[in-house]
């Protein structure tokens, strides 16, 4: 059984404070822990139940691994039905690529759901993106929400978290392109698919102290069959859709 | 106050059984709840809170409004939060078109998770697609969680259950386009963009029974930095990236 003191250090890590002071983060699940342990660098120590610990045979864990019960297991997850597995992490190492105009950048402008930071970084490294580059107000990933969402892109890119006016100030050379309603159509606009491309809130739409760095600004068109329809799309959604855009044009250049 | 008899009554729309014996479901939210009276087909009653009813002022609504409390709306609410107001709606009439060449019609192939289906709506909304056919064992549409997430657009477009081999069956002339790890590149395989596009629960793939129904299949190309990368896309984001691509190229045809 896990000791008191153990359960309380561990459930302070739900919290977005604690992470950042201790430079640690939870992550559950056999998918997302296997995929953390085969990488390897992350992962601290391993908190798992009987069935998970079975399943491992003659694979050695380099980490510590702690056998613990189902009801220590409720008490420690983050989860409303906690999994077999938990791993503790500590955080990477911050380094900030240097850009270059060829590199492809997502820039995310005030991401507030975990759900959907998320789906976004599982997005970007799908597609190949160099980096992800979030406002001080997007949800951190080490969010427990994003953790599960992301699956496990989390481990080969992570969002910086920056100013971004500083961000765009310091690097003057990069094309910055917007999703902003008033955009141009991205079907048949053109445009380069390489540079920045900044996704934002979808309830506020493009923060206006951005807006003198923005070199272009696409929308993804509607077709809807009557007067009325869906009036926006979820920042996740729409951020598949223009990834997915500049993938196309860059597999056809 | 609302009775206890009463409060029972729309605690069991809660539930898929109780909806589908009385044709009724809720939904919740100034925002959906004001497309729903703009629209005006579907909801028969209003339950809201008095900071609702009183933003109201002139307009006058043709349906039954009750003003409730605070306590209340909490015990008839599906959501953990509730919000100001919530409708009471009849379910549509269930009218199948039928399909031509020409339509563009979403397959919806064994979706379970109401957030991927409520996305899928506000998509094929957005899209202008004619219609959406969903297996038996998709996740109904006036579940709560997929009218939250499907915005309005549930209003325009609800999936219709069926059968699916049956459907291919009775429309032998309907293109069939699935999407599989297996399939052609979206971006430059040579597709027509109509017909019926089917996209399946990403943990199991396509339903094996449909596989003699396919006339073609496409996968999404990954393009990871790394050899290992995410290993699938999320059914709504899928859903997202082709739709779009299918809009793209209707829009350049």
């Amino acid at each position: 059984m896990l000791g008191k003191n153990r359960i309380s250090t561990l459930r302070k890590l739900h919290q977005k404070k604690h992470r950042a002071e201790e430079h640690l983060f939870l992550a559950e699940g056999a998918k997302i822990v296997g995929e953390l342990l085969r990488d390897g660098t992350l992962p601290i120590e391993v908190l798992a139940l009987k069935s998970w610990t079975q399943k491992l045979e003659n694979h050695n864990l380099n980490i510590e691994l702690t056998e613990i019960s189902e009801a220590d297991m409720q008490r420690i997850s983050t989860l409303v039905t906690p999994s077999e597995v938990l791993a503790v992490c500590r955080f990477p190492n911050e380094e900030l690529l240097e850009p270059t105009e060829k590199s492809l950048i997502l820039v995310l402008d005030s991401v507030r759901d975990p759900g959907n930071l998320g789906t976004l970084i599982r997005l970007a490294d799908w597609f190949g993106f160099d980096a992800i580059i979030a406002s001080m107000d997007t949800v951190e990933w080490t969010n427990p929400k994003v953790i599960q969402a992301s699956m496990g892109s989390f481990l080969r890119l992570q969002p910086k978290y920056v100013h971004l006016s500083d961000f765009f100030l310091s690097h003057p050379g990069l094309p910055v392109i917007a999703t902003e309603l008033s955009g141009e159509n991205l079907y048949t606009s053109q445009f380069k698919p390489s540079g920045c491309f900044v996704l934002s809130n979808e309830s506020h739409g493009l923060s206006e102290e951005l807006r003198p760095f923005i070199h272009q600004s696409l929308h993804i068109p509607a077709f809807h069959k009557s007067a009325v329809g869906a009036e926006s799309l979820n920042v996740a959604t729409a951020g598949a859709i223009i990834l997915s855009e500049i993938a196309r044009r860059r597999t056809i250049a």
